[in-house]
C-alpha cells in the first residue's frame, strides 16, 4: 500500500498516511478538526478543504459550487491522494469555530451556606488517643469520629488509604482534616490529611452535549463556581448528530475508542485551562458529575451504544455507578469519583433528568412543560403526580442543520429578524453585531413567521405565486427569499430561505408540538391544562415566544408562563455535585418519569400530520391567532 | 562497594551479592529458605550452614559448638562474604523441612446443598425481552431478572462488566447465566457468561499462620473441600514469631515488601499446585476468604504493622473491606474478591473470630472456653450472652521454640511419652514412627507431667537433687534428664530436657492457665462455670488432656467436657465462604466480643506467678490431683 505526506495550510502540520485514508481522517490525525457533519458520508458539504498541490481522487456530491470546484475546493471525507498532497483547511470549515454560549450569570453565583451538602467534603476531627484501655484499631475509631461529627454511617476506606492513617494520626496527635466522598450507597474515606489546616478542594459540573460541552469548576466548601469553560464536542469531526456517532462507534475500527478519545480530549483540555487559569492544580479537583444525552455518556464511559440505535432502543445502562476519574481518564485527581446523572431511555438522557431536577417539576403542584430542542427535541410534562418524557426526533433545523443559510448561534448568525409587511424588506440584528453570515434558530422562527404574516407563504409554507418582489426569486432549490444580498452578507454569498428550507422547518416544529400533544393525548388532558413552560438549551435564549408560537412551535399560552432556563444540563449537574439530597432525588426522578415511546400506535403520527400547517390545521389549538 | 558470588549447594544456585550482605539475606535471594527464627538476631543458632569454600566474617554468639566450629558451620544471619564463597544449608536449616499437618477428613467433606450460599456463586436467568412497550435498559433489566431469582436489592455492576452485557444478551436470546459476588454491604454482578451451560466455579479457604499456611479449595457450588494443601510461611526467613516480622517490616529497607511477597509467593505456590493437580484454570476461583492473626492480615494487605507492636498495641485495621484479588496480589481470577475475616485486637486476630465462629460460641448456652495456642496464647470465653478474648503471650515453647530439643509436629518429633516411675526409663511414639529427633508440644507436657509424677523434678520445676540415674545428669544448661540418647536418636545427637526447658515450659503453660483465671476473674466466676472446652491448632492434635490437667496448663475439668476441633482457622474461613449469613455472624462476632487487655492491672500477673508450679499454688484449683 502506498503512503503519502499531507501537509495541511495554514497550520503547516503535515502527516503520513496511506492511500485509502480520507483526508477528513488524515486532519484528525493532524490534529486539524474538521466539520464532519455528516460523519463523512458526503451529504453534508461542511468539509470543504482547497488541494493546493498534488494528484488525488474525489467523488462529486453535488455539494460544491462552480466556483468552489474552479477553485481547487473538495470535499475532504470524499478524497483520496495519489501522491503527496497541500491542503488549505478553510476556517469556515474547521470545529474552533464554534462557540459555545456560556453563561456569565452562573460564575460566582454562590449557594447558601447551610444547603451545601456536596458530593466531596473535608471535615475536621480530633480522635480520642488509644489507651490500653480502649485499643479499637485506627481505622474504626476513625470512622466513629466521623460518624460523631457527620452521622454518617456506612463508611468504607479503600486499602490504599488504610496504609498511610496510623502514621498521620499519631503524627498529628489525632487531629486531622478528613476527605468524604459519596459514592451513591456509602460514603468513602478518601483521604486523611493532616491537622486542621486543609487544602481548598473542588469539583466539576459538567455537560457533556453533542455538540458542546461545558464544564463549570466549583469551589465544593462556598459551593461557589470559580469558573465556567464550553468548548465544542471534538467528536463532531465523526459527525454532527448521536446517529452518526453510534454508526462511527459501532461500524469503524476503533469507531468506540475515536469517540472516547474526543470527548476526553475536549474535556481534558477544558479542565486544564481552567485549572491553570485559576491557578489550582488538578489534583484538588476531587469530584466530577456529568450530564449527557444517554449516547454521550454511553461513548464517555466507553459502553458500546450499538442498541440504542436498533429497534426497540434500549439502553446499555441508564444508571451508571460512580467511576473513579483515572478508570475513565478524567484528568482531575485519580481517585476522585465521577457520577453521571441517570438517563430515563436511549432518547432521553441525563441531561433532562438533570433539567427536570432543576426545575424541581417533581415538586410543583402545577402541570409543567420542560422542553430542551437541541437536535432531537426532548421533553418532560408532569407535576408531582405524574411524569411522562418523550423525545420527538425535531431534526437539527433549528441548529441551522439541513437548513442552507443555518448556523448555530454564532457571531454573525441572524437571531432576530422582522419582514416589513408592505416592502417585504427585512429588518435583522446579529450575534456580536457582526455582518450576517447566516441565520440561527431564532432568527428562523422569526423569519417564517413574518414570511408567513407577510403572505410570502402560505400556511403549508408554499410561495405564493402572485406576489412579485426583487427579494423572492427562484434558486436551485425552487423558490427562495432572499434575506440578506451578497453586497450586505459577511462571506459574499446571499442568505436566502427556500421552500425546501421552510418545509424542512416546518416538520421540525410540527415534530415538537406533536409530541407535546401525544404526551398530554396519552393523559387526555387538554393543552390548556399546562401552567409553566420552561425552555432550556442554546436554542431558547433568543426566540421570540410570540413567533414562536404564530408558527405553531410552541403552545398558546400566556406569555407569562414560559421561561427561560439556559444550560439546565450543567446546572442540574452543579445541583447535584453539591447536594447529595439532589443526588438522591436526581435518580428517583429519573426512576419515576414514564418513557413516553412516540413510534408506537398512530397517536404521534396523526398529530404530526396535522402540525405540519403554520400553525396547525386545527386552530382552536391557537386561540390567540385566531382573534 | 565489593560483590562476590556465593554458590549455594547441594542447590547450585547462585547469587552475586554486595559485602553488607549476609548469607541468611543472600540465601533468601538465591531462593533457599533457611530458617531465621529470630529474625537474624544470631540468638535462635537455627541459621546454621557451613562455608566450604572462601574468606569471610562471622560473629560468635555462642550458639555453635566446638564440633560444629570444627566443622565450618557458621551463623549464617551472622556471617558476611570477604570473598567469592562456596556454601552448603544442611537440610536441618531448611525451612522447607517443616511439614503442615493437613485434616485429611475435611476433603471431600460436604455440606448439605440447602445450607450453601457462598459469597460467590452463579445463576441461571431468562430476561423478559425488551420491546417498544418495554425498553428498560439493559443492565437494569439484568439486575431486575436477577433480584426475581434471589431477592437479593442492593446490587452494583463495574463498568468494565457493563460493556459486554448487551452483546451477551442478545446473542443468547436473553437467557443468561449472571456470577454474583457479594462485597459486605452489596452484591456485585461480577460476570455474564452465555447460556447456561456455565463453568464450574471454585472459592478458596485460607488459613494465614505465622508459621504455617493452608488453602482449601472449595467448589462452591457443591460447598465440596476438593482438595486441601499447607505450607510454612516463607515469612519464617525473616523471623518466627510475630514480633520479629514486625521488627523487619518497620525497620528494614522495603521490609514491608519483603514480608508482603513472602506471603503471597507462599500463597500463591499453593493455589499454583492446587490448581494444576485438580485440573482447574486459576481463573475459575473466583472468590477467597482469609484467616489469620492480625499481624498476618496486616501484612498480607500491606498495611503497616507498626502501631501493633507498640503501647497500647493498636491495629490499623481489625475490620478491613474485601478487596480485588489482583489488587493483593493473590494469582487467582484478577477480579476475584479477598476477605479478610475481621479481628478483635492487635493479638486475637482473624483466625481467632474464625475459630470462635465455627465453634458457635455465640449461639450456646454453655459457658465455653476456646483456647488456640501457637506461638501466642488466644483465648476465648464466653456464650451467647457475653464473650471476652485475650492474648497470653505464651511463647513459643509449645511449639519447640527456646526449648533445646524442642520441635514442631513433623516426622520424628516424639509426641507422646511416658516416663516410667521405678527405672525413669522412657516409651515414646514418634510422629510417622520415624527414629526420634526431637520433642513437640504433647511431647514435652507428657514429660513434665512424667518428670514430676517420678519425682524428678519437683513442683517448680527444680531437678531434685536425692535423686541419681544414668539419665539425670549435668549439661551446659545445668541439670537435665536424657529422654533419648544419641545411639537411639535419629540425628546422632542426645535428646534431653533441661531445667532451664522446664522452667521455660512452666512459665508457658502459667501464662495460659493465668490468662483463663483473669478473664474468670474479671466476669467474676469460678473455674468449674466452664462447661466446654475446645482446643484448635496443631498443638492440641495429640495432646493427652489428663497430663495437660496434671501440670496445670489445663483447667481441671472431665474429659468430656474436652474438644479437639484441628485448625478452626481454615475451617471458619470456608464456613464463612460458603454463607453469607456466615460472614455477617462473624463480623458481629468479632465486634461484640470484649478484648481484655492483659497488661493492664496487676490480676494476670497475679494469676501468672501463682500458675509457676505444677500444677498451680493452689491446689483447690486441681481438686482431680488432690485426690
Ligand atoms: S460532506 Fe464531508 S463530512 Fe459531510
Ligand atoms: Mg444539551
Ligand atoms: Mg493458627
Amino acid at each position: 500500500m502506498q503512503k503519502f505526506n499531507i501537509s495541511f495550510l495554514p497550520d503547516k502540520k503535515k502527516v503520513f498516511i496511506t492511500e485509502e485514508v480520507n483526508l477528513l481522517q488524515a486532519a484528525a490525525e493532524a490534529g486539524i478538526l474538521v466539520k464532519g457533519s455528516c460523519g463523512g458520508d458526503g451529504t453534508c458539504g461542511r468539509c470543504k478543504v482547497i488541494i493546493k498541490e498534488g494528484n488525488y481522487t474525489t467523488k462529486q456530491t453535488g455539494k460544491l459550487t462552480k466556483e468552489q470546484l474552479a477553485g481547487g475546493y473538495v470535499l475532504a471525507c470524499q478524497t483520496t491522494a495519489e501522491s503527496d498532497l497541500v491542503v488549505e483547511v478553510p476556517e469556515a470549515s474547521r470545529l474552533s469555530e464554534h462557540q459555545v454560549l456560556l453563561e456569565e450569570e452562573t460564575v460566582g453565583e454562590a449557594v447558601s451556606q447551610t444547603s451545601v451538602d456536596p458530593l466531596f467534603k473535608k471535615i475536621k476531627v480530633e480522635l480520642p488517643e488509644p489507651s490500653l484501655t480502649d485499643s479499637m484499631d485506627d481505622i474504626e475509631r476513625l470512622k466513629m469520629a466521623v460518624r460523631k461529627e457527620t452521622g454518617i454511617e456506612n463508611l468504607r476506606v479503600s486499602l490504599n488509604t488504610v496504609s498511610n492513617i496510623p502514621g498521620i494520626l499519631r503524627k498529628e496527635k489525632w487531629k486531622v482534616t478528613v476527605s468524604l466522598a459519596d459514592v451513591l450507597g456509602y460514603t468513602e474515606i478518601a483521604a486523611v490529611e493532616s491537622g486542621w489546616d486543609y487544602q481548598k478542594y473542588y469539583g466539576l459540573a459538567i455537560d457533556i452535549g453533542t455538540t458542546t460541552i461545558v464544564v463549570n469548576l466549583v469551589d465544593l466548601e462556598s459551593g461557589q463556581t470559580i469558573a465556567q469553560k464550553g468548548s465544542y464536542n471534538q467528536q463532531a469531526v465523526y459527525g454532527d448528530d448521536i446517529i452518526s456517532r453510534i454508526v462511527h462507534a459501532t461500524e469503524e475500527k476503533n469507531g468506540m475508542e475515536d469517540l472516547r478519545n474526543a470527548v476526553l480530549k475536549s474535556l481534558n483540555e477544558l479542565i486544564s485551562q481552567l485549572a491553570s487559569e485559576n491557578h489550582i492544580d488538578i489534583n484538588v479537583i476531587n469530584y466530577a458529575v456529568c450530564a449527557g444525552n444517554t449516547t454521550m455518556v454511553h461513548l464517555f464511559l466507553g459502553i458500546d451504544p450499538k442498541y440504542i440505535r436498533l429497534e426497540p432502543y434500549t439502553p446499555a445502562i441508564n444508571i451508571p455507578e460512580p467511576i473513579r476519574a483515572e478508570e475513565v481518564g478524567l484528568q482531575i485527581c485519580k481517585t476522585a469519583w465521577v457520577y453521571c446523572i441517570p438517563g430515563i431511555a436511549s432518547y432521553v438522557g441525563g441531561d433532562i433528568t438533570s433539567g427536570a431536577q432543576v426545575i424541581g417539576i417533581d415538586k410543583t403542584e402545577k402541570v409543567t412543560l420542560f422542553i430542551d430542542v437541541g437536535t432531537n427535541g426532548e421533553m418532560v410534562l408532569g407535576n408531582q403526580d405524574w411524569l411522562m418524557a418523550c423525545a420527538c426526533s425535531a431534526g437539527p433545523a433549528f441548529e441551522g442543520g439541513g437548513i442552507k443559510c443555518g448556523m448555530r448561534a454564532m457571531r454573525g448568525a441572524i437571531e432576530r429578524l422582522d419582514v416589513i409587511s408592505d416592502t417585504l424588506d427585512v429588518e435583522y440584528s446579529t450575534v456580536g453585531g457582526a455582518k450576517p453570515v447566516g441565520v440561527c434558530g431564532s432568527g428562523l422562527i422569526d423569519c417564517i413567521a413574518g414570511m408567513h404574516k407577510a403572505g410570502i407563504i402560505d400556511r403549508t409554507g408554499q410561495f405564493s405565486s402572485n406576489l412579485t418582489n426583487q427579494r423572492i426569486r427562484n434558486g436551485d432549490d425552487g423558490p427562495e427569499y432572499v434575506i440578506v444580498s451578497k453586497e450586505n452578507s459577511g462571506n459574499g454569498q446571499d442568505i436566502a430561505l427556500s421552500e425546501v428550507d421552510i418545509k424542512n422547518l416546518i416538520r421540525s416544529k410540527g415534530a415538537v408540538f406533536a409530541g407535546i400533544r401525544t404526551m398530554l393525548r396519552k393523559m387526555d388532558l387538554p393543552i390548556e391544562i399546562i401552567e409553566e413552560i420552561i425552555i432550556a438549551g442554546g436554542f431558547g435564549r433568543h426566540i421570540s415566544i410570540k413567533d414562536a408560537i404564530s408558527i405553531g412551535l410552541l403552545p398558546d399560552a400566556e406569555f407569562e408562563k414560559y421561561k427561560y432556563i439556559g444550560n439546565s444540563s450543567v446546572k442540574g449537574a452543579k445541583m447535584v455535585l453539591l447536594s447529595k439530597t439532589a443526588r438522591d432525588e436526581a435518580v428517583q426522578l429519573a426512576t419515576k418519569m414514564t418513557y413516553l415511546e412516540l413510534s408506537i400506535g398512530n397517536d404521534f403520527m396523526d398529530e404530526y400530520v396535522s402540525a405540519l400547517f403554520i400553525p396547525h390545521t386545527d386552530m382552536t389549538l391557537f386561540p390567540s391567532l385566531s382573534e
